[in-house]
């Protein structure tokens, strides 16, 4: 039975032999789905359905699928979000208060996430899995960065994309582009796991200064991948002729890891029984979705 | 008369009061051409007609009004460079001996140079003089770097690009923008004079890790702009999963600002009598033209 074999060390936890079980058992009040992006869907539509909250990891197979989840979420009042890790770090919410004052209107976001996968066997190289391989997977980063930075009610109007297919696989393993909005901000993007090394640099050029992180998806103090408590975390404004001397280094302390505080964040929306419609989570997920599509389409 | 109103302090220094009348002067080995973008294709290639080895600033109007003054060059046997500073760092030779080791065969590569200009008097915004505005005069060097490190033998498979203009010039005074080659190397770019803060970003992603420079155009220890030498001049070199507390500079001293070296260099091979033809200077730059022109012709 899968759940003997999978069964958690702590025993105090239910285990279930199916995701049907697990949406079908009472005291379910929320699920985190963060099964293959081609079984999300099912799993997510039936969750919600259930009245089950549902934090759903991304990327998704298209909008369309996407939509399925969210109006399946809106029309069960369960709460719907993604489970991107980085916006839950407090120097978001922090930089998103600050930036008018700090480095005036966004005009351009620059944002390159590598991440080296070498491995032809890991399931991002699945194509039937992960349809849209890097693409999706690290590009949802730069793509969510550009929802959450540029200003909100902006629409696309142009759009370029390249990829890299593996030799073997046929996955997208690197991308790049650009894409403008009709208020003239722009975002050029760069993701891949073809790199012998990881990169996660973010860029807010503004009007009055610009601001640089280096870890913007998995903070170096404290996330899944890195540690070093002696690190800080935050970000670098930069003003004028400042050089690297000059650079300023805001720190934003945080005592969890960005995806604690992401579940958390989902907990505390949950218990509050905070409508979903009091979220904007479906929002961000719909807009950070449909520049991946409209990016897809070009490649 | 011209000359009385700007002689230079230095008075055994001869002066003229016409570039025809400089030209014309036997004394006279070599020029740099740093007038305005529109009126150097003339000048240089009557210099070149005349026998004077030229030092031409960039950008250029076209690929082909450059390809006018290389072609005079090497018809008249004289040396053409233009003044593109920075690839006279000795870093940059440092890197291209080094990168095939350090970092693999580059599959991306990220710029930025964003350099403040808000006076609108300023001759960068006379779309008369400055037909190109911010994707010549600063989108040259993300292009330049473009061709210094990416495979020298490839072929152009996509562009795109988008200008800002400002309201009032119509100059262009913000681009950006992505190429993509025949050999799946890419090139994401942006450049303005809108920011409120300079930025100069390389970074070069390679197969097996990342090289990457704040300082790209003008190093912050010695240049036209920047004096601090207290910092070190060189690249960052990042492998696997380095966080910001791995990243390893690489120092490249230069007793000389970039702009010194180019001179000297440019004096080296004039004085050495290096035929104009055993250089890739032309090369480079026709390149690098060639590079903007299909960038402006997306806008």
């Amino acid at each position: 039975m899968y759940i003997d074999n999978h069964r958690f060390l702590r025993t105090d936890v239910k285990g279930f032999d199916s995701w049907q079980d697990l949406i079908a058992d009472s005291g379910v009040d929320a699920i985190y789905i963060a099964t293959p992006t081609a079984l999300k869907e099912e799993i997510a539509v039936v969750a919600a359905q259930s009245k089950k909250h549902v934090l759903v990891d991304k990327p998704f197979v298209t909008l369309e699928s996407l939509q399925k989840i969210t109006v399946a979420c809106r029309e069960n009042q369960v709460l719907f979000m993604d489970a991107t890790h980085f916006v839950h770090h407090p120097r978001i919410a922090t930089i998103k208060e600050t930036m008018e004052e700090s480095i005036g209107k966004i005009q351009a976001i620059r944002s390159a996430f590598y991440f080296p996968v070498s491995d032809r066997n890991n399931i991002r190289l699945n194509q039937e899995l992960e349809p849209t391989g890097a693409l999706g997977d690290l590009g949802w980063y730069n793509m969510r960065a550009t929802v959450e930075f540029l200003a909100p009610n902006i629409n696309l109007s142009q759009t370029s994309a390249k990829v890299e297919r593996d030799a073997k696989t046929g996955a997208i393993v690197r991308a790049c582009g650009m894409l403008a909005f009709d208020d003239d901000s722009t975002s050029t993007w760069d993701a891949g796991y073809t790199s012998g090394a990881v990169t996660m640099d973010l860029v807010l050029i503004g009007t009055k200064g610009i601001i640089t992180l280096d870890d913007f998806v998995l903070d170096w103090v404290n996330s899944s991948v890195f540690k070093n408590p002696d690190l800080k975390a935050g970000f670098y404004l930069k003003n004028g002729l400042d050089t690297r001397a000059d650079f300023k280094f805001i720190e934003v302390k945080s005592e969890q890891s960005s995806q604690v505080k992401m579940v958390e964040n989902f907990a505390d929306l949950v218990f509050n029984g905070v409508a979903n419609s009091a979220t904007n989570y479906c929002q961000v997920s719909e807009k950070t979705q449909a520049l991946l599509d409209e990016l897809y389409r070009c490649v």
